[in-house]
């Protein structure tokens, strides 16, 4: 076969008698260059070394760089406060400032160009989000944390689309498996519904959160029991602008509620070895997804025995959990756990005080934490720390 | 447990007996933002609705929007081609421009704003790069193209990040398993280890290429082979600046050899099902990648019978695949298939056609094939459409 080239595709195949003619300069690098659809920046020589942005020191302190020729103004301002920092110009137009020292964590962060909010073109680590404009940093720590990659066993991090007959569309998952998984097919396996936000996608929770990282970390020290993590789209009615009343977050829970029930829980049943009773199956959430958590679980301790919520954006519990709060007894004697956090500067933590307390009222136990910090995500990452190591493990 | 609150995170355990205070209205969806880590653009008012951008309507003609008050002047451009178009601005400071009828097909594009480089804030789809500046336009076919998800039975990408002994540091690493690979624990597959370019990382094959969905649709057809397919980091070296001249590549390359025999591949044979006869192992890449496949490949055919470069920025033959070359009968002997392409207007053609003169002189088989197109995407896909299906076939 190899000698008969092919003709099936448009190509125009050339013979093979092609002379090389007279040896040829070294080709230079430059010209292996994938054709850009971009506007050259203007001020921009033939060579313009790349720039290193962000640059993390030894002293934890970091240097942010952009090449903005053109820009009157830039800053950067991210996850770990203080604010929007000027950055200052040198004659070439880039653009450089040093923050810190910077607790070890990792936090969004973003460059204003002139006004116009944009993600660091030098770091290809981006925060998955609905709207692209959010750059991560990682400050490692000295002993590194436990989000961060460390010598142990890792999991796998697998990615789905698939056809939601609920809702009629394509749709991404992702699924964490823990160490070993592939390797014991006799193995059965408790299983975690973990939600991300409204500013997110079913990426976030790996890429940016490390859900798989903290995990493989836990499991190292004998922290948690192997689990798998499954991370579906949160969005699931047709996207309607932040910022509107709960009425369209209400359509989403319904069609979110919907997809999970109907689509995702069967594909990961037929596809993964995962426990289906409900106590090896969790579900959980941050700010949006701690919405759809609380309320998917606790309407539902049929299907979920353990229960949390991050920050959770749940409204109304009355009408939101009815069917929990119906039969208050019944539902509180199938939960096992329900975990619920909130930052004490967090826009939400009333929210969460009321919810607490219609719980309490109706006699459904649980616990309450108020925390540090607010509603980011270096607190959720803690979060799901704390979670993780209480699920699945029996009542002593 | 669920009665005892955890004392163990930095939280304040808050007592259960908080009541709920007067029935609380409804809070407005928006107070469940998360932080963001953003200046707000100027002009900004306490509600603004989401743009919709690209939005791609039954013509294929192609809206594109941008919210940027403070701008000048801004352009849209992608890759199919035709230059910069101007964008004009509305009242509020959102520009818009519609294009097209665009042929069907997957297109990177950039914005080009106040002569600042960026990605479309208000697409979530990223063509993953190591300088982020490039969203992701698919076009919909009608009949879909080989590329589009459809309603057949799916493969998985799963993602890995591995410590490379040989360049001791953690590394990034994608691996599609074909439809049916966890369902039958008896099979064992061929495996193709497939590079992408200088550009890229090892994300972009499956987020912007379609690997897997181009493979997913050509098992469907019954036109390839159940295959494995090994998408690792192409970055071996330490990042040198793009457009310095091949030593540095060739540093590259020398690494990238190294991690993928000492590392790569011992973690693939030792966690998935793949057979590891020569014949069963193929090896491929665009631009920088197929540098790197054409030269590990030609030199390595007791590894690798099956060998692959698209647009191959591979130079000076007479050196990189000097070891093939001191043997060139053994070396032809034990490839099953050498399948190189390049289109007409790269500017990687001379080069291409130089190394198929030297392997002719030397009388390695080969398919050379010149194509329509330049160096872009929308060609490597087709490559590998066209490449698949050759892979692991008998003789007849």
């Amino acid at each position: 076969m190899r000698s008969r080239p092919s003709l099936r595709w448009i190509g125009i195949v050339v013979a093979l008698g092609i002379q090389g003619g007279s040896a040829k300069a070294q080709e230079p690098a430059g010209k292996a260059k994938e054709e850009r659809p971009q506007d050259r920046t203007p001020g921009r020589g033939a060579f313009t070394p790349p720039l290193i942005s962000p640059e993390v020191f030894p002293d934890r302190r970091v240097t942010f760089r952009l090449r903005a020729p053109n820009a009157k103004e830039v800053t950067v301002s991210g996850e770990w406060g203080g604010g929007a920092r000027a950055m200052t110009s040198d004659e070439s137009g880039t653009w450089t400032v040093t923050v810190g020292p910077i607790d070890a964590d990792i936090y969004g962060y973003s460059f204003s160009v002139d006004g116009f909010q944009t993600l660091d073109p030098g770091n290809p680590a981006i925060k998955p989000m609905r709207s692209p404009r959010t750059s991560t940093l990682e400050v490692p720590g000295d002993p590194p944390r436990l989000h961060e990659f460390q010598d142990v066993n890792h999991g796998t991090v697998r990615v789905h689309e698939y056809r939601s007959r609920s809702l009629d569309r394509k749709r991404g998952l992702y699924i964490y498996t823990p160490p070993g998984y592939d390797q014991d097919p006799g193995a059965r396996y408790p299983v975690l519904y973990l939600f991300h936000g409204s500013g997110d996608n079913e990426a976030t929770w790996t890429a940016f959160g490390r859900a798989h990282l903290i995990t493989d970390n836990l499991l190292a020290r004998g922290k948690a029991k192997p689990l798998v993590i499954v991370m579906p789209d949160g969005h699931a009615a047709p996207s309607r602008p932040s910022g509107v009343p709960a009425e369209g977050r209400s359509r989403n829970v319904v069609a979110f509620e919907r997809d999970l029930l109907d689509d995702v829980m069967p594909f990961v049943e037929a596809n993964y070895r995962v426990r289906s009773d409900p106590a090896s199956r969790a579900i959980a959430g941050l700010s949006m997804g701690g919405g759809q958590s609380l309320t998917i679980g606790l309407n539902h301790p049929d299907q979920f025995a353990w229960v949390g919520g991050f920050s959770a954006a749940v409204f109304d519990p009355e009408r939101s959990i009815a069917p929990a709060l119906a039969n208050p007894t019944g539902t509180d004697s199938k939960l096992r756990l329900v975990w619920i956090a909130c930052g004490k500067d967090d826009r939400l933590i009333e929210n969460a005080r009321q919810f607490s307390a219609v719980l309490k009222e109706k006699g459904i136990r649980h616990e309450f934490q108020t925390t540090e910090g607010g509603h980011s995500w270096p607190v959720w990452r803690r979060y799901l720390e704390e979670f993780v190591p209480l699920l699945f493990v029996e009542k002593p």
